[in-house]
């Protein structure tokens, strides 16, 4: 049954365990410097599919169905699913999940999306409601690009603090604790944040003052120091964002030091792989954390971490009508047991 | 503490009440059959606002705060907002809500959300995750119209089965029991059903599977029949999806007699406003269940309810790829304390 410790933290005294976790993702993806955690990867942008938003809602199938195989399970043991994904209306995911059989949830949260559903999910296992949960997100470079930005086929110029939507997916399966694998010992569900930022290609910028809210919150709540962690693990804020959250916690007084890291600057490299400022979408911290961060939280590389999924509430509609972009960020700290 | 009870049913022993709800309208809704129950009503489209994606916005905001005092509480005593609505990305909930301080967890069920909003915040004050929690969502005809279908300029025809998108919004705090207004005894959150319909206008023919398939999963996870209840109101389907509910559980050897009804029926009068099939949008059920049932409810009228969220969760994109409508339907029972 979950703890309140603070204001705004959870604890989860059962420490519910990420029982099976996979990633699968797209060419590019596989090039860069994750490209080997990834338990599959595609050559082809659609997979085979007819368009690319079938092609994303496929990637969320393979995800949570190698993770549901990876944690020895069958769907019929699965309680319910929270999934959630960039598309309108989400369809990724409803139509990606359709076949399962299993209670769903749809989540929303921007790229701060599978902060959100591991949260649930964890909290769900935690006070009974369910044996297991599945936890899942993604994004595709193409479909996100005519839906947000512009056709692919327009070729236009990207701004230097552009990030570049990852074509990914990730999912993970929590049930009763384990004692090889990382568990969620706590989270911070954040506030929408929304200093003014108004630069759609900027989002990391737009994301950060979120970021360092939930920090904050988290650390005032459970009297701890960024030291106290063997990595801090924010989703996408890129290289900008994640330059910008250092410069704002220092002004608070919080210094993150080389134990800190961002799923946005971690899946590609920006030198080679024109990136600008690194990656981003809902698939970009769900791919790092369902394959990189738990395998090395498994090999002790890591044993006590906190990942913050980061968020922008905004849309295309809302930009146009000359609204700031209003950020969200959710806390989950991951350990693995002593 | 949650307790699973059969394969799909929650039953939540705390039995947390709705402690405050508040419905806000526009002017036809005011006009129709419903249009005393609701706390406050908007002459005008825009709510003086400069779009009406603002406008549904600040029926949030509107809807939220009301529902909040009615609760005798502040922002503050709120531990988490689940919210929701249909625009692209939730920028209803995402606009509406960032000035609240209240941690957010945007929910997407298309117009089952008041149901899956409603669920998770129950679910958390019953585990003891918060104390008190805010469930809201909205629709507006204006903003659905433009996203969904056709400018209003255009003048589009509209076909005998679709269903006209209420401008609505419905809030409800829950908190631990009280002994004067609803509680929610039990919850059942649906699978995905497809049943390969795919004519967007006729979005209750799309829902009404899922709707069937939740309502027998709870019965028979109850061991209870329709007959056992003072109400069964579903959430949108409109005469077409209730016509065809009825129709889909008599092949199944259940049978809805005179305490069925349905959110989009109830909040038109169908001859004399010219909405076809009756009322949808998420802010139909909201705006219906916030306001009249729970009203009804504390006046003894109803003791024992079943209420079924049904969402259509497809976008525009999906159906010009030629895809079908896969329907959701979450269930929550309210009951009265006796």
């Amino acid at each position: 049954m979950p703890k309140r410790q603070g204001k705004y933290t959870l604890l989860l005294p059962s420490k519910p365990s990420i029982i099976g976790s996979a990633a699968v993702a797209g060419k590019k993806e596989k090039e860069g410097p994750m490209g080997t955690y990834f338990d599959l990867c595609f050559q082809d942008t659609t997979l085979g599919e007819e368009s690319w938003e079938k092609a994303e809602a496929r990637m969320q199938t393979e995800a949570v169905n190698l993770a549901i195989q990876k944690a020895g399970l069958t769907n019929a043991a699965i309680q319910y699913i929270f999934a959630g994904d960039l598309l309108n209306q989400c369809i990724s995911s409803s139509f990606g999940l359709r076949g399962l059989g299993i209670p769903f949830l749809g989540q929303y949260g921007a790229c701060s999306t599978m902060a959100q559903t591991i949260s649930l999910a964890a909290l769900l296992v935690d006070c009974g409601a369910a044996n297991h949960c599945a936890a899942v997100t993604s994004s595709h470079f193409c479909s996100a690009e005519r839906q947000f930005r512009f056709p692919l086929e327009y070729g236009g110029q990207r701004t230097p603090t552009a990030q570049w939507t990852a074509t990914a997916s990730g999912s993970a399966i929590l049930g009763a604790h384990q004692t090889d694998t990382p568990f969620v010992a706590a989270m911070t569900i954040g506030k929408i944040t929304d200093l003014g930022i108004k630069d759609a290609a900027n989002m990391g910028a737009a994301m950060a003052p979120a970021a360092m809210q939930t920090l904050l919150d988290f650390l005032n709540d459970t009297h701890t120091t960024p030291d106290d962690y063997d990595l801090i693990l924010t989703g996408d804020l890129g290289s900008v964002g994640a330059a910008l959250l250092k410069e704002l916690l220092t002004k608070e007084g919080v210094s993150l030091s080389s134990n800190y890291n961002d799923c946005g600057i971690l899946i590609y490299d920006a030198q080679k792989q024109d990136v600008h400022a690194g990656g981003s979408g809902c698939g970009c911290s769900a791919a790092i954390v369902c394959s990189y961060l738990f395998q090395k939280m498994r090999e002790g590389a890591f044993r006590n971490v906190l990942f913050l999924g980061t968020g922008a509430l905004m849309s295309p509609t809302s930009s146009q009508q000359g609204e700031s972009i209003p950020g969200i960020a959710h806390l989950l700290q991951f350990r693995m047991p002593s």
